[in-house]
């Protein structure tokens, strides 16, 4: 499984399992001299963090994070950051049952095809508790841009099922901290956490969007043909358990739209301002590269694989079975994706920056 | 601009202005012995090259290639494939005009700013003309795909504008080449061909959607947690331009789904048959992994920005101007991305098939 | 520093600092399926542990190791083996005389100018405490190649200062592990004994010269033209501590030979064996690629920067200083470095032994 | 063959085969803005061309070069650059004779084995025709660091067979270029050619050395802990042909050496001036970082493989046979190599210098 390193020169390399000692990152090639912010790490790992309110799975993952090299006297000495969360809430006994049985959507078969056998423990490496390990290199990502930059990355909820925000809602001027969803807009927040909970009245479970703004981008990040801006994102978001699709500025909308509403108009600046658009349909990327515009990022959800209700299935010997999975799990993740989605951004964009900077002498 | 390399085994090199002597692409990595297809290279630039019907834009580009190495007597020999095509139809004058302009919704500008100028003849690097480097490249794993493994690539138009075929249109059974659009059913693409005339007709632009759909794709492809099939799918699909949009299997309904609808159930197989799933939402990959389903993309563009009415831009001296680009230009290149995307698809997964032999011993 | 990830396919990621909380390793890109061998990474840290003996340094590292993850019911699960060392025995006191002064032929000086600032405490990163890290990986890489191949690698010492084994003197027919030099000839070894208890006497230091014979090599590791067998091997040698001179084959005596002596002949196999060659000044390697004989590798040493001596040196704010580093430095690094030399060898050849899957359909 | 591609932000792509069309490389990664300097590619591959003198091959390979991208006006514009060589001098049928033979020391059998087969014309790919691809993409390096820095690297003839100059020779200061052998001291020059003279009189081939110098290069190149600068100009130089040893300042010697010898004493630099060592025995390189002094390399090439004197052999079907290569070969290729170690070192310390721009904020 030689995927766990992504990053040309801002590298993360993600370890672990879900039920192993321990999981844990390493991040290679953070400039030396970003002072190394704890608060920021911990603050991140606890939005990610399931069992923090009704609507997240019971389970108690305090993830206390030890960081174990890479720092000297408050900054970054420009070695490898590695960073550990032991695995303390491990129940093995819990997995027993789905040893030999395939949770359908889930990844049990094609692990056991792919690697011979697996570590059924808990969903063992594909499970979603390896996120942490993204959300703590996300973070010293931030730390980071806020240093060489002007960048801030900022992700929402944007739609629970069928209760989404006004398209046209891209901005977040208030903190989504304090909602219990991440969604900036409190009256829908309200209305999504009744889809939630009907949905685990019905032990199921549902999908949603998350939308992602970066704002104060530099311009000239990308590097065209292969590794445009925008195919980085959309690996980067691809790459996020349950995400089915990647939208960019108008996404899905540029499909039916006319040339001459999708063009982005360039506004004549103020003196010694920067040229600007008046639109924004480009969602900030342009032949690849960032055009100072914020980024507008579009990422939808599917509906979590593990429900209370009883599933027919069939097991590793290929015998029909009957499988019910305990009801600890989130009936809908996409709250807590929010940090997630904020790290593989804020990577990928640390990772561009570096790399633009050798673009012209 | 270093990111004209896409791939780990299967490697792709770009490289070429619209306008400079050539254009052409390096493949290394395609292992040695399998039979190289001449006129599969010369069919797939056939089906991207524009001029060839009246939807299209009436530059002629007889795109002949010449192969400079990496074959001996009719088979690949391990070594660097190098193929080339000569710009015939460069005509520099046409483009003083937009030398200082920077066209709306178009990569002048951030080229500018990222490189401190630009080859301004054509669109230079950022133009759709580098798109038969790649489709030659994809030509190539078209070839390795065939000799090593049951894989077939097919991609085709969903949508123009507003007219769409049924969502769940998903396989091909005739081939879309005799199809003036690479519309697999007649009576949408006459509709998809009036939307083409009414935006010509109005000086416009209009944006569609294509659908790729894999089949006999073997289980295992994949390498979690960040170079998942789909996250690589989407980074090679979001490089193609005008791309807005990537959606895997249910995509971007899946956020508006319930788990017990979403799950796609395991059927038990007939004896000697490999596991297989009633539902395929999933879209061929669970867990980053290919399941053995077909693999299902749909992808988004947003219509092109060159369009025949008058717009108003600005200068690169920051001055008002207006812009009447000439009329040469497709009013839709969805057509013509069909085998692009084909070869962007075929190009990942022919990488990921190499890739996927080390997983186990 | 972004250059602590090695290999392309089977991947290892160091990190950690001399006396930070720990050090470790990630291996990324073992196929699933090695049985893991948990006193070969023991064994193999043992020797490579300085305070063995009276030739190496007194301070105790006891290197007990931690898997964190990619193991599961004792063999390999195709995902990240992680491997943790506690760093005991720090004492940063001990550094303070240092932490201003820029130590001769170290790397302190460069460190401060490259990123701005160091971690002064006993080297920091550039301490050859790392090189545990990188013989766990090594282990790890052992029990890939024994899974997989016939491969064995084994490293020895072939010279301190002027007392060498005979030039063709290249095969271990006993085990080294039982001399306390690593030395296959126990007349030299005693004489090179000597030679460092002389150089310990006088307060100074020696170098010398490890070679390294691998057996049971298949034909056609390697990848052409810039990823040559020799050119890995080469890179990988390189970046041990010390080392300054790296030779393959006939090495420098190639430089006065003659084609006709050079020239290994082939000999005319039995029925059923591979070709073979009647000498073996190629080293095993022909344009790149492994031809099945044994690899022979030659790596010369410098002495130990670390010596008892009172040196003139600088201060940071270039102060002329003396320096007197404390007695507890090896004399000479050269036995401690064969489990290093062997680890280095198996990691790129596991690396280049799984890249040569793909070199034919 | 997937190892044509070296470099990670200065990415050099290699293709061609001796008797194919055409030989070329592609530079992806330099920044936009160096001045492209023809003359300078022409000269290097002047100097690499076989046939110039009696002590080369007696083909003519008059390797005019073709820029096919990448430059605009005058200058790179960050795009790739792509170079092709025609091969005009291909005569097939003289090579029928080696179709089923395997040339001791050469890279016939191994290909065959690795690959199933080979492009057995001239050599096909393991020809050293193909480094006329690597110099011309080591001027465009050479070009870049021209504009960033102050390096300048400069390679040079130390030894035919026995006929070395002084050990401690190792600055250029007049120009090689007038030089035959591109040795800088005419008398020894003189004794080196009787030595070809002697190799060639007796129908053999005779070995050599190299030196190469780099200067003016600034502190902080070199990525550790396996990135090291040694290590990436290790591996770069033994992918040469026919390179058995790579050595840095003290080399094959410091194995003798006391660290109270070898060890380089800081000088209290004057006002203003950067510090520097009263020796180099490091050779400009401490913990695998550039430390501002001279850059100091050694290599040894053995003699070349293909000699006129008739040799017992072995075909493809494992029978006896007697093989004449015919008289056109160098008798030593040394002097043609200098070039090539310039371009291999020049495209290292290119990649290297652009790496590390990210080490610190």
């Amino acid at each position: 499984m030689s995927g766990s390193i992504t990053g040309k020169l801002f590298r993360v390399v993600n370890f672990g399992e879900s039920h192993g000692p321990a999981i844990g990152v390493v991040v290679d090639g953070c400039p030396a001299g970003v002072p190394f912010n704890n608060d920021l790490v911990t603050s991140d790992l606890i939005r990610r963090r399931p069992g923090q309110n009704t609507f997240s799975t019971q389970r108690k993952e305090i993830d206390e994070f030890e960081l174990l090299s890479g720092v000297f006297e408050g900054k970054t000495t420009g070695t490898p950051i590695a960073m550990l969360i032991r695995n303390k809430d491990a129940r093995p006994r819990d997995y027993e049952a789905i040893k030999n049985t395939y949770r359908p959507s889930h990844a049990d078969y094609v692990y056991d095809k792919k690697y011979g056998f697996r570590d059924y423990r808990g969903g063992g490496r594909s499970s979603a508790r390896l996120t942490a390990s993204t959300v703590m290199a996300g973070a010293v990502a931030k730390m980071m841009l806020q240093e060489v930059s002007t960048i801030s990355v900022q992700a929402f909820v944007h739609a629970i099922g069928k209760v989404a925000l006004p398209e046209d809602f891209d901005y977040v001027e208030n903190s989504v901290e304090d909602d219990i969803l991440n969604c900036p807009l409190p009256e829908y927040s309200r209305r999504m956490q009744e889809e939630i909970n009907q949905a685990k009245h019905n032990k199921d479970s549902i999908g949603g969007q998350i939308k992602c703004v970066v704002t104060g981008i530099p311009i000239g990040l990308g590097e065209p043909v292969y590794e445009k801006l925008d195919a980085v994102l959309a690996s980067s978001l691809m790459a996020i358990n349950a995400v089915k699709a990647v939208e960019i500025g108008s996404g899905v909308r540029a499909a039916i739209m006319k040339g001459s509403e999708h063009n982005d108009a360039f506004v004549l600046p103020d003196e010694g301002d920067q040229l600007r658009t008046s639109t924004n349909y480009s969602g900030g990327i342009q032949g690849g590269i960032s055009n100072g515009e914020d980024i507008l990022l579009k990422l939808s959800f599917k509906p979590v694989a593990s429900i209370a209700k009883t599933q027919k299935t069939v097991t590793a010997d290929n015998a029909a079975t009957l499988l019910k999975v305990d009801g600890r799990h989130d009936p809908c993740v996409v709250p807590r994706a929010v940090p997630i989605v904020e790290a593989h951004v804020a990577i990928a964009l640390a990772d561009m920056w570096l790399w633009n900077q050798s673009s012209k002498i």
